[in-house]
């Protein structure tokens, strides 16, 4: 199997599993907000959360179906964090892997409740018994997922990234000012995507740490890559407006170091990725596959 | 101490609490998201939902000190849900306890991103070490807080509440209606408080429901005595635009059944609110005395 049919395996079962959970602990089908909920959390993506999850969990000999939960909950993050930060007072995108947005699909208000309900069904399903039988590793998850989301991670990275373009600076921010915010909006969740796979694993601290390293030198390349593909792409091969964030005059890393040093900066962030990730041997393969991917991924 | 000094006590408590917990968990002071997580969270408000969780614990020998953190949980998510309802796209609120509401104060996407931030913070404070000992409690309390808010409790009651709006329908909801959707957006998050310190006070399941039905008893005397406020009350003793639920076109219980029968009603609520802490005896006058505050507040 290669590293794309592995993803896509993955992808379906997660959005198998994303459907299970929104029937169990979500609202009624037939539900506006069911459906709003619904529109935002299935039908497409790479599912590249989940699957850190899962083959970091795997790695310490964890079976899908015992981090599925975990793996949905940080979808759930993932999702409400696209259908707001999609939202008119935020980025204002009508489109989102080639459907309509949320808020433009429904409206407004329910594309924020929607939002809202979905991280507070991820925390519902990380601290349900089905995720993990130990609530020491529960209690841990919850924590885990809600220090990397909340206010000293992703949102505080979006707030970061929206104030810089709000406030139509003339004056450029610094690469490691870009750097920072990036890792927070983006990296902070796929650090602990990784790091969730250890803590399901009961690895040891060493083991978790490799993890860690290996998920934010990921999340890296992921945002090195994505500006690249920015600056690059065009509106085909992403699915969404290309150039966007040059139209929005956001300063990407790309435009501060040109478009050779951020390559170099992106091969060195998989080279770390993946030394990260020696002392677990072959068995890491799919997860230096997976940098490999994010580095090279097109969409 | 009269019951109004020991809920003025309790919030001043909870107000220190909290600040305490933003600095531990939130975003660095000074920033833009610190501010407007501070004046959604700070600076006001009876602190009811805290004073239900530290008092119900307290019934089960549960110090005020290891109550705080849940107590400060249950806050967050109420003040969360204050600032997205505040928002233009929902209620479009300007003022709330008699302050600019959080998108008047900063603007729209900062309000969204301080209302994820504080939900997420709910979470991390409730899944922390000091919350609770024993991880099953913690793991638990997560769970209730997330059933209460999600798509099945607080964010279900708001969505249904603007569908009726928005929709401007001619046909009035029913009195079941309006009732089930108070219950979701009012009511669930005031009885998990109530529950929650049960589990904080590892009561027993007998007890548990105790104290959920008082909680539910209570949540629905606070909502008729909100009707009948609004329906009677002026913007002096509300602190908000009174009569604004008739200039929105909600219908609400009052206008449905009269202020005779919504009176009525409100007694008997308190009455069953009573009646589910008998079992506790003279050890539950506070909460006793909380649902007789509920329905005759007047803000």
């Amino acid at each position: 199997m290669t590293f794309v049919q592995r993803l896509a395996t993955g992808a379906e079962r997660i959005e198998q599993h994303l459907a299970e959970m929104l029937a169990k602990y979500g609202p009624q089908k037939g539900s506006r907000l069911n459906a709003a909920m619904a529109h935002a959390l299935l039908g497409g993506g790479k599912r590249f959360r989940p699957f850190l999850v899962i083959e970091s969990a795997a790695l310490f000999g964890v079976p899908i179906e015992s981090a599925l939960d975990a793996a949905a909950a940080f979808e759930c993050v993932h999702c409400y964090s696209l259908a707001h930060d999609d939202l008119p007072s935020m980025d204002n995108d009508d489109l989102r892997r080639g459907r309509p947005t949320v808020h433009k699909a429904f409206d407004e208000w329910t594309a924020i409740l929607a939002g809202d309900a979905l991280l507070t069904l991820a925390f519902e399903i990380m601290a349900s018994e089905s995720a993990h039988a130990d609530p020491v590793v529960r209690a841990q998850m919850v924590a885990l997922l809600a220090k990397a989301a909340g206010g000293r991670g992703m949102v505080l990275g979006q707030m970061l990234d929206l104030e810089a373009e709000k406030r139509n600076e003339p004056a450029r921010p610094s690469a490691d000012h870009i750097r920072h915010l990036q890792g927070l909006k983006t990296g902070a969740l796929i650090a602990s995507a990784c790091e969730a796979g250890a803590v399901l694993g009961a690895a040891s601290s060493v083991q978790r740490d490799a993890l860690r390293t290996y998920g934010e030198n990921l999340g890296l390349a992921f945002q090195i890559a994505d500006d690249l593909l920015d600056a690059e792409g065009d509106a085909a091969t992403m699915g969404k407006a290309a150039g966007k964030d040059a139209a929005a005059g956001k300063a990407t890393l790309v435009d501060l170091i040109g478009i050779e040093n951020a390559r170099a900066q992106l091969a060195e962030a998989v080279r770390c990725a993946e030394a990260a990730l020696a002392p677990f041997g072959e068995r890491a393969s799919p997860l230096i596959q997976a940098a490999h991917f994010a580095a090279k991924r097109e969409h």
